[in-house]
């Protein structure tokens, strides 16, 4: 699933409820003249700076109307501002339509961000500290410094600030938690990770760690619930001393009937993890000794915890760093890719036979909507053990529609898949054994000679990068050119990054590695598991990608070196129908045609008759 | 000309001068002791930080013996060390044998630096402030008041610290200078330059721009010297502010008969360039106006100038950072583009008679030495209109010895070159019209399979980044994996970059931008010219090395960005004798091919009937 955020089309309703916005920024203006403040921020994040925050902190979407999954709001007493990047420019304008309030556009030369903005309107600012990293709104107070040298100005942190006008506003959520089992589903028990951050702790000279990112908590713990949609996480504060471990979490989960949680309860009291509440993770902070050292990472930090910290506990010096949980989990342990090896054949035999139906539904039945296609898919996922439901959104997407980076499949309307062209899916299951993501694009009948050469170079890059071996130490950044050289060099490109990482039962994107553009200097380690997903897309035309799931081993030393490679987990073949075999070169097809075969050798057992037949004729050699 | 710097051979005579660096050292603790310095710093670097210093400078080679250009020393009154990296590991114990000066390693893990080494081991310590950068100083004052928070320690400034013990020092160079004609040659004027350079200071909001760096200096103002072996530099300061540009020089170079010097004088002075002595800088800096705004740039400031500043200069305010002049200076002209383009053909054919007649010469006689080879080599450039010079000492190296990073062919003894094997020659010549850098590997007959699939995997390398396209903003080390990909899937590779930045008629090295496995953000902009030169390196066996000069274009604007490319400027032929044909694909044939198809139609209407048949028969296509 490739790093662009998607977004549900705007709703029909929006403009029948329009007033219902201009309403609640008056309301939200009143309580701001009431108190003094000059303006006030929302953030569209959540207390843990999460990736996709549950429908409670959809703060920004509740004020303003506005769906897009990066946009901040401000509002002053004479202005309403969203900002938000050129990803959302349309949508924010649709969306905000007779709310009044107004589009800043970021990542654009010249623009004038949150901080810089309020410097030079206003001197009180109110913030909902929860939902701001510590960071934001240090950002916030050195603009505020630098225009009123003075001193006089404010930033004021009033947590949960819109819950007094959001009467149906959601709960934090509590769903059931489950444990994992990794004897039998491979990992490190919860005991290991805890002594092997204690140890960290003693190296560095650090009393406590607070961990305040949801899937580190639930990578150290080995627990996982279900309070983000398609993120198996639980909403919680991990404090961990060399003395007691303790999980700030909503008690009520544990207060239900569900056996599985009531387990997993005992389990972690067993292994000494104290269960606290979710809201208790302050006074717990409050009691700790002079001159201890708290260790927290300041990108998931909120600032009101930051704040309560720096105010209400003098004896606690705070030292702010990169959390070493990221890099811990990002490397998969030898089972745990074992078991990922087993889970991606599984994955892989539900979007085979999902192709399979696919292929013989659209010639029976003439057409296949883009809905029925992707409930389908999630059908046949369900199927297979150990199935948690789907890693994010399914992206079921014909033609042009496979153009849009944000396209996400209405229920009610969607395309239908006929018998041409380039139809493309993006999805991924979440099981006890690991997470899974796949895109296949799938020529469905003739295709023009620019959607063949687009798919043919598209590849070019995944193979290369397949192929890549590289010495111990390279970053995800120096190899990304692998995945585009051969669009670059027709002067096409794709405008999101090549692979991000992937959590085991966990975010289907985790750092701290990524093969992208950037310069991100985090070397590839043995262990990581990250996709490999070049693409291409021509709005009113097609979009194509191709994503396979790479994990990084050891290949050897030598008097050059020591190396590694990637080694392919996803196990679903390649169409070969839309390729321009004159733009392969023999290492290519060599590799195409050996993966090809690797999947009829593994998924075909696994198949009913005529769905090995229909593989076998798919895994034909490219001469 | 890669970026690995040679040293000479370790000299016979030093076991007998050893005492000579054991009695130097002695009379420096001597005046350590009567002065109450507890350490001294001795660096190898020159007030300009200069890649290359001039012999005035070589103050570690003085005081210890040891000639690698990358070293300091400490001396204490019981200790004696010399700090290096593990280029020069082998060389410095060699040449310290006897001198009692230890070697600490750097870039190993655990190397504890100079730094903090002083800081545990002194609290006196006396700098050379004129040939340590002010950051390097910085760096030993923080350690120092780390261990001293008392703050009872002292750094103090000795400039020309060695002086008084070394009689027979050089004088500081003053070559006589040229000035470049751009109307002929190719440029910008240099009342444009400074007109520009004027323009950035208004937006920056800087009274004066303060350039320490000599190729700076010599850019900006068009002028060339020979202070520096192979460079072209004139040692000097520049001050520049919106009413004056001074130069300080060593004036003695003016006062010379030399007509050109003369002449260039007078042209300075016609563009209100005023001519400074070189050591007038300090009391020019002492005139400014209170609340002046200087800007530096700190990589190249020495510390005895920045402490002249902040100590004697009340009125200024010193604003440091990367000096805009690195940039422009980087970017080459459409006219020097040209220029360069003529120059690259008239020193590859200097090169391809050197070619021609070292094959003739080795079938004539059975071998010819690499020194003999070298000078033959010079010998057809110093024939070139505007040669000045070559742009740094010959790498003449055949069979095993051009496997050794360091080698620098000696005079006498040199390897003799046979008619098997492979042969290196990496060379470069200085012009009015620009600087050169090229190496070509010479199959002189029989290569091992080894040999040849290393150089035609190193080929693939040069071949891939030649035929690179890519969007604007990228950087050189997301190209650089192009350069590898061929060897790092076979499992080889080589520890030097692939491309560094070359000046025009100046440095073969400069920046800001590199192409290799750095992480260096610089952008790869249109008129950039770079090496690109893979190769590989196999102790007691070969060495490869295959280099072209490419400068960077634009290639077009489509609906997937703003493109650019790599234009080759070297002109001659690859040796296609030793390919593996098999190793390469189309694409890469049909370059090589159509490369050496344009080296033969360029160059051989400039040879001899003989050279042109010769030339003919070497570049016939690969099949």
């Amino acid at each position: 699933m490739l790093c662009i955020r998607d977004f549900a089309p705007t709703d029909k309703k929006q403009n029948i409820m329009e007033n219902i916005y201009a309403e609640r920024i008056a309301a939200l203006r009143q309580m701001m003249a009431s108190k003094g403040w000059d303006a006030v921020v929302v953030s569209g994040s959540d207390p843990h700076a999460s990736e996709y925050p549950s429908p409670r902190w959809k703060q920004v979407e509740w004020l303003t109307g506005f769906t897009g999954e990066a946009g901040d709001v401000v509002i002053t007493l004479d202005h309403a501002g969203l900002w938000t990047d050129s990803r959302y420019f349309i949508q924010a304008v649709t969306q905000l339509e007779g709310t009044g309030v107004e589009l800043h556009k970021t990542r654009v030369p010249g623009a004038v961000l949150i901080p810089e903005w309020l410097s030079k309107n206003a001197s009180t600012v109110a913030v909902d500290g929860l939902c701001q990293s510590m960071g934001a709104v240090q950002e916030i107070e050195e603009a505020l410094a630098h225009t009123h040298p003075d001193g006089d100005f404010r930033v004021v942190d009033i947590p949960d600030m819109l819950e007094v006008f959001w009467n149906d506003r959601p709960q934090i959520p509590a769903t059931p938690i489950a444990t994992m089992d990794v004897e039998c589903f491979g990992g490190i028990s919860r005991l290991d990770k805890i002594s092997w951050l204690r140890k960290w702790m003693m190296i560095e000279e650090i009393d406590k760690v607070l961990l305040t990112s949801l899937d580190e908590i639930a990578w150290l713990l080995n627990v996982r619930g279900n309070d983000i949609e398609y993120n198996p996480l639980v909403i919680s504060y991990l404090l961990v001393s060399q003395d007691y471990v303790k999980w700030f979490a909503k008690k009520s989960a544990f207060g239900a009937t569900d056996p599985d949680t009531e387990d997993s309860f005992n389990e972690l009291r067993m292994d000494e993890v104290e269960i606290e509440d979710y809201d208790a993770l302050c006074f717990s902070l409050s009691d700790a000794d002079s001159g201890e050292r708290i260790f927290a990472d300041p990108s998931t930090l909120n600032y009101h915890t930051y704040k309560y910290i720096q105010e209400s506990c003098p004896g606690i010096t705070l030292r702010l760093g990169k959390s070493p949980v990221i890099l811990e989990k990002a490397v998969k342990t030898s089972t745990e890719i074992e078991f990922l090896r087993q889970t991606y054949i599984e994955d892989g035999l539900a979007v085979e036979r999902f192709l399979y139906w696919l292929e013989h539904e659209v010639a029976a039945r003439g057409e296949v909507s883009e809905w029925e296609a992707s409930e389908h898919l999630t059908s046949l996922r369900a199927e297979i053990p150990g199935y948690r439901g789907n890693s994010f959104e399914n992206i079921s997407a014909y033609g042009a529609n496979a153009a849009l980076p944000h396209y996400s499949t209405p229920q009610q309307g969607s395309a239908m898949i006929r018998p041409q062209g380039l139809y493309l899916v993006d999805s991924g299951g979440q099981y006890l054994t690991g997470t899974t993501d796949i895109t296949r694009t799938v020529p469905m009948g003739e295709c023009t000679m620019l959607e063949k050469e687009d798919y043919t170079l598209v590849l070019k890059g995944m193979i290369a990068l397949s192929m890549a071996v590289f010495p111990r130490g390279t970053a995800g950044c120096q190899l990304d050119v692998l995945a585009r050289n051969a669009l670059w060099r027709s002067k096409r490109n794709f405008g999101h990054g090549t692979g991000h990482g992937i959590g085991y039962w966990l975010c289907v994107h985790e750092g701290p590695q990524d093969i992208r553009q950037n310069f991100n200097q985090q070397p590839l380690l043995p262990g990581m598991v990250t996709s490999n997903e070049p693409g291409i897309y021509r709005e009113g035309k097609h979009g194509i990608r191709h994503e396979n799931i790479v994990a990084c081993r050891e290949a050897g030393v030598n008097d050059f070196g020591d190396w590694l490679e990637f080694e392919t987990l996803t196990c679903c073949h390649i169409d070969t129908s839309a390729i321009v075999a004159g733009l392969l070169d023999s290492d290519e097809k060599a590799w195409l045609n050996a993966y090809n075969e690797s999947v009829y050798r593994r998924i075909s057992p696994l198949m009913a008759p005529d769905e090995a037949v229909w593989l076998r004729a798919k895994t034909q050699p490219v001469q």
